[in-house]
């Protein structure tokens, strides 16, 4: 592994226009794979893998590259970028989508760079089920895979989505995501139907009220952090899961201990994430705000 | 205090009628008193105070006794006992009130039995704010007072409630009533409103998705323990905060250690009270059992 890639992510790089109750903001850099890799940068080496159109700006790049995030994956195409615009309701939660624009995502064949392919962490983010199981073939050094989705693919991709969490070793959604995935209403029975797909790992996001971690021979709660103000909620549960799988990487580890640090930090990058707009606040980041936020975390959870 | 009795509770009792995915359960053992007092009963000898009418079945009183709970307090009045019905929605989360019948409950004008008035605990539970105000007033022994509320209040006596806040030294709501009360929607505002009508902590219990303690110089985050099968959530926030206050009287202590058991145990207790009908599940229950699904949850939680 000379390249020292230790995990790769792939999932859309998006333009979008976000509105909450602070006003619109237009040409926001977003996608998942533009939050998970940006979380996972404070960690490890993390090479990113998605497409973007020739509207992409080059301040967008370098502000992956100034992350440390390695771009030999991102393809460049001609046409527009993948573009998202959604209002947020006042409690900054709930939302809708206003419009979606594929773009060039629509005809999108990733090849995975020769750097990544033995990486052992593998993020397969947010994106057309069919695109993760490519990678995913290609994917030689692959010793540890979280595969995340959404309705979207839920509703139009289920089967191929099933066909990839029966390849990965953990999956992550959030509650809804993975209510109707499953069809069970109880996390408990969510998380049962899960493992039947032949995963290990179930990690369940539920937002401002923090995330599940439901493996083989246990549960792992951890709260997320209480932030002062929301400002932009978008992405973070691919921050979360980002975030996640990077210290993952960092550590070389998926053992009870490692894990829950891992939710640990995960929760404290994500409360970061939300507090402005795009990946603003974590641009500002150092590891060692991290450190100190995970540190308040688990002082609130001390029991 | 020769009678023993370490804390007391004012509350609704009531007969209620629930309907979930499971049914209709008409004349159900029920009311703000009747769950508070049932969950602390475990911890320390708790004395209850409120009214029923002559409808209110012997069997229903004899539930009481054999729970240890002291029944001076409760007067017997002509007429009907308080009654609501409700109508829950599949997530066992929402719910409908269908009716609400005050009965004995319209001119309760209740006197703190003698042997309660040295009770150095009290728990002001979801009741008229104003006779909230009138126990407290006899209450001469208290050290720890502790006010639940609901919607109900907050509409309709605001003042009131806000009054009792002030001579309390622990508030207990659920988030949207403290967002409701405040003005405020995020929780850590909510918080600092409450913290300025004069109390010194801040219970915000969220349901499913656990319980915030907010002090003067530090947050407290418990998740509530994961339950396989809800059957009935009525009264889960009394049994919590019921629980939480016996812990306390127990331990005869309000620290920050035992603020931090006393959220863990009430965790543990409520997530028991939802798993039958009215207070049967708490009726079946041994300290045991308590200590061991706290010490299950605490194992989730650890980091």
């Amino acid at each position: 592994m000379e390249s020292g890639i230790r995990m790769w992510i792939v999932g859309t790089v998006g333009i979008d226009t976000i509105t909450t109750r602070n006003g619109r903001f237009e040409k926001q850099l977003g996608g998942s794979v533009t939050y998970a890799g940006a979380a996972s940068s404070f960690f490890t080496k993390v090479g990113s893998v998605g497409v973007v159109g020739n509207d992409f700006p080059d301040a967008f790049m370098e502000r992956y590259l100034k992350l440390g995030m390695d771009v030999a994956g991102i393809q460049f195409e001609q046409g527009p970028t993948f573009s998202w615009e959604g209002v947020y309701e006042a409690d900054m939660v709930n939302r809708r989508t206003i419009r979606t624009d594929l773009g060039v995502l629509e005809n999108f064949a990733p090849q995975l760079p020769e750097s990544y392919r033995d990486a052992p962490f593998v993020l397969l983010g947010n994106i057309n089920p069919d695109l993760q199981l490519h990678l995913l073939d290609q994917a030689r050094g692959a010793r540890f895979v979280a595969v995340d989705s959404m309705d979207l693919w839920i509703n139009c991709a289920r089967d191929k989505l099933v066909e990839v969490i029966g390849r990965s070793h953990l999956v992550t959604l959030n509650d809804s995501e993975a209510r109707q995935l499953t069809g069970c209403f109880n996390l408990r029975h969510c998380a049962a139907a899960l493992f039947d797909m032949g995963v290990e790992y179930v990690l369940i996001k539920k937002g401002e009220h923090g995330a599940l971690l439901f493996s083989r021979d246990g549960l792992a709660i951890i709260p997320a952090y209480p932030v002062q103000e929301v400002r932009d909620p978008t992405g973070a549960g691919d921050t979360y899961a980002g975030a996640f799988m990077g210290y993952l990487a960092e550590h070389d580890a998926v053992d009870t201990p490692t894990l829950r640090q891992a939710l640990l930090h995960a929760s404290a990058v994500a409360a970061y994430g939300v507090e402005d707009m795009s990946t603003t606040r974590l641009e500002g980041l150092t590891r060692a705000d991290i450190d100190s936020r995970a540190r308040e975390l688990r002082a609130m959870t001390a029991l």
